[in-house]
């Protein structure tokens, strides 16, 4: 494959773009436009930056994508928890309002785009695995919640601030007596408004007669009706006047040319919020690509994912936006919608950008309560504490994993909490692989098969010691096996044979290596063979390179039942004379 | 178990204390302190600290390991690598000589100490083996080097500092001009004599005819004898006029009462070397103890371990110690010695108060260069580079982990070293078992055995696709195992039956079950059905408690063979009707 085409998958769907897919985009991106103008602005706010940033931030992204992406149907731009992540780190270096904290903004775009886009170009794709669904989902949802009460201010028409629920709540709670009614009255009216579009309007429709298809796309406007008659109302009122707070003057312009970085003190600030941003959004971004593509049985490369994500951001930092990445909701809209490819993407960059010249006047007097309730409402679709129950039920680890994550996500914010998530998980499933679970076997009757004693009617000979361990050999349970070894051979005067079966054993490293020598010579010293059975070949390749299979005292058979046989048949009163060992 | 005897395993012993095993321990004991002498004050001069401390560090620890250790042979005491960490952990925040630095070595063994008593309190002693074998090894090696390296300076007479190779030797290189001729005639003659003592006097000594027991003790006392001759030299000819530096004056006192905190914000800088102190020491000290109780066919519990040295390392910190552990040289010493209970230890102790308090004036003045010289014989022997050649043809990740300890240690310092060699381990394990290894698996003719279709010659039917999954199926490789079938099964039109044979798979975590319903959903819709066989009762029980086995549009056999003469037996021509998933 050609370099180009391989970096730039746009030349391989483009070849053979056809005027039906035409048509598919062209609508698709009508509808996705509607939807995200208020979604735009709503984040921008969430992010702490002026409203038009979130326009700007969804249209070269969304182009670069289109040239970049490998999935068909996602759609970039600002998504609630990168949004809030970029809130919780630029906060840090930067007060809200400041032109420090737009400039700062574009720096984190820059770096998370570099750093995604190096990602790429290295193949690193597979970290993205590291993080496990329970701890994603538990972070998903306690940034969702986080991002509910910081909208609250909003809501109430009051000051108040904190990258995590404790400060959040505190901060609301001083401020409670400053609420400004009329705002509240706007916030609670949309935000209603907003829920009962998402639960009840589409089944009213759907009764009223009107096309499934038909009824979706009203169900997605709704928002945008929400943001048209308050701010007629507020424009209409002068509520402003009365401490209404609105969006106000929007500059009537196509995205500027903005210069992301020119602080190294503020790269290196941004450096790990950059690295973590990239991560979740990465995440985030490919799973629900994943999603879609499987739909269609098509296929996503998660290393040009990385590109193409990191050419959005960079794109972003370049035009005056903030960290992006694909989106769920609009990514959804935009498949149901029914887009082909990512042509719809760069129609929708093309509708925006229409928005951010023509309609800005338009938006003056749109009350930033009615943004707060698009993101409440938004949010809360995003809020799944079900999957505490499931991993309780299913696993005490994942549930540890998710239950730390919610919490320290709650308490500490965003960048702790992920962190922690994948700090623990990995944590867990090393203690685990440490302490393997060890089971003694013995022949099913009637069969070739082992299996555990305790669990089966099986056939064992005193004279036998068969082990499986259920798990790779390893530095960190090298010695857990050891133990486990002497602690069973040790006080049984009878056995003569310890086999240990190797079906579970994947790997063998160094440690292990040398711990499965002491074995062998300590049970040599007592008088008992060590045998392996049904040993893998990668790791029978590899212990092949070493002197263990001269030393060692038994054999290596090929399967268990080969051993099994062999052993057994080895007569009562003749303890142990090696003659199996020269086999 | 009485809790007192559960915590002081000296109850138990000491209830049986023999006259045989007082004899044996009192010999030991003599031998001990007499090769102690010399290396207390080495190792102190090694940490920064006056002559005495090392004394001192000998005493009270070993009278405290002697009431809650478990080993029987293990000698507590200043050892090489936790003397260095100790230095480069003081030497950051304070200077060598001001009576901060003692403070701070203090504050460091009583933080170890506090670490140390608590993991053993919590049962935590088996995080040392998160710790691999080939990165200990790499660790001690860059670890001696750097040793040998500190001390050329007292060789030459030259003043030189550094806490790693390259600012050790840029310094030495420096300060090369300054070198002082008659220290470095003194310096070389030592380091010459301990090299012939250690390699050359053994063998002569047995050819005249000596018991080889007498042999061995006359070799331990060869840096006696080097400390005895050099400092009559240098008292004789008065050679610390000529620049010469000596020991000097050394109180004549027992330990003092010291006490050990008195600065929180030391305590904060000193945390993490004090974590790294504790963790390595306690890997030295374990697989020292653990090596000579195996002789013995004994016990050790590495939770009490942790108690023992949490206990010394207290008392060093409060009678005017550093940081102690086990010693590798001078426990062998001990055992061979015919050491029987811990007791040897607390004559030892009792040995060392003697010399602390009647034997210092007498090495007044002993030159440092014959100490430095003591050092470098010592520590070179813990220089064991073919483990380099060991892991590079075992296991590339092995290799990797040690090259990067070697040369971080080497370059950064201690704790850099082995900070990386236990982080680039742990991600190179869990890298590994992120692409685990899979085989298309076949029936071995003439058995119920089936074995990769690459490595041996198996029946297979173009229906049935059986993998073999070599690893745990969790977070990281989940979604590896969902891209490895549909890549296999897209485009083979052929097949209609996917059978996991769950032999290596020992655990299942939420993520990988995600996967795993995701996997038999796309099957189904391709018209394939997914079969388990050979899974495991822990990971069996815990699907059962989801609706996983529900969904599922196979079967779960209890062998691969039973899927195999199960879906084999099913007629070419009936395409795939779900009479099997009925079972």
């Amino acid at each position: 494959m050609h370099p180009l085409t391989r970096y730039m998958p746009i030349l391989t769907w483009g070849r053979s773009y056809s005027r039906a897919a035409l048509g598919a985009d062209l609508i698709a991106a009508v509808i996705v436009t509607i939807m995200l103008i208020p979604q735009s602005l709503a984040y921008a706010l969430l992010a702490g930056l002026p409203a038009e940033a979130g326009l700007y931030a969804s249209i070269v992204p969304i182009l670069l994508y289109t040239v970049f992406g490998t999935s068909r149907a996602l759609a970039v731009g600002p998504v609630a928890v990168v949004s809030l992540m970029t809130a919780a780190a630029v906060g840090q270096v930067a007060d809200q309002g400041t032109a420090g904290y737009a400039v700062a903004a574009l720096t984190l775009a820059f770096l998370s785009g570099a750093m995604l886009m190096g990602m790429g170009l290295l193949r690193l794709g597979f970290l993205a695995n590291f993080l496990s669904h329970p701890v994603i989902a538990g972070f998903i949802t306690a940034s969702g919640i986080i991002i509910a009460a910081s909208q609250l201010k909003h809501l109430l028409g009051i000051d108040a601030g904190g990258h995590n629920l404790v400060h959040l709540l505190e901060s609301l709670w001083r401020h409670l007596p400053e609420v400004n009614w009329i705002t509240l009255a706007i916030g609670a009216a949309a935000t209603g408004f907003l829920f009962w579009v998402r639960k009840g309007l589409k089944p009213l429709l759907l009764g009223l007669g009107m096309k499934p298809r038909l009824a979706d796309v009203a169900t997605k406007a709704g928002p945008v009706a929400a943001v048209v008659v308050t701010t007629l109302v507020v424009a209409l009122f002068r509520l402003d006047e009365s401490g209404v707070r609105i969006v106000g003057a929007v500059p009537q312009a196509l995205p500027p040319f903005t210069w992301p970085v020119n602080s190294l003190a503020l790269v290196q600030q941004l450096f790990i919020p950059a690295l973590l941003i990239s991560i979740i959004g990465f995440v985030e971004s490919i799973s629900v690509a994943q999603t879609l593509a499987a739909k269609k049985r098509q296929r996503i490369d998660p290393d040009q994912e990385l590109i193409g994500l990191g050419a959005a951001n960079l794109g972003a930092a370049f035009s005056g936006g903030f960290p992006v990445t694909g989106g769920f909701s609009r990514s959804v809209v935009n498949f149901d919608a029914g887009a082909e490819t990512p042509a719809a993407g760069a129609f929708t960059a093309f509708g925006l950008a229409i928005a951010a010249i023509a309609l800005t006047p338009l938006i003056h007097f749109l009350p930033q309560a009615t943004l707060a309730a698009t993101i409440i409402v938004a949010v809360l679709s995003l809020v799944d504490l079900s999957i505490l129950k499931k991993t309780w039920f299913y696993s005490g680890a994942d549930f540890a994993a998710v239950l730390a994550t919610i919490l320290l996500t709650l308490v500490y914010g965003v960048e702790t909490g992920v962190s922690a998530g994948v700090i623990i998980s990995l944590a867990l499933h090393l203690y685990k692989t440490s302490r393997p679970h060890v089971a003694e076997v013995g022949l099913v009757p009637g069969t070739e098969h082992f299996r555990n004693i305790l669990r089966h009617a099986v056939q064992t000979d005193p004279r036998i010691v068969t082990l499986r361990v259920d798990e790779s050999l390893y530095f960190a349970n090298a010695h857990f096996l050891q133990d486990y070894i002497y602690d069973r051979v040790l006080g049984d005067k009878a056995i003569r044979h310890v086999i240990l079966q190797c079906t579970a054993i994947n790997e063998i490293d160094m440690s292990a290596l040398e711990s499965l020598e002491e074995i062998s010579h300590r049970l040599k010293s007592l008088g008992i063979k060590l045998h392996l059975s049904e040993v893998k070949g990668p790791v029978m390749d590899r212990l092949h390179r070493t002197h263990f299979l001269d030393e060692l005292d038994g054999t290596v058979f090929l399967t268990q039942y080969a051993a099994w046989t062999a052993l057994t048949a080895e007569p009562q009163d003749r303890p142990d004379d090696g003659a199996l060992a020269a086999e």
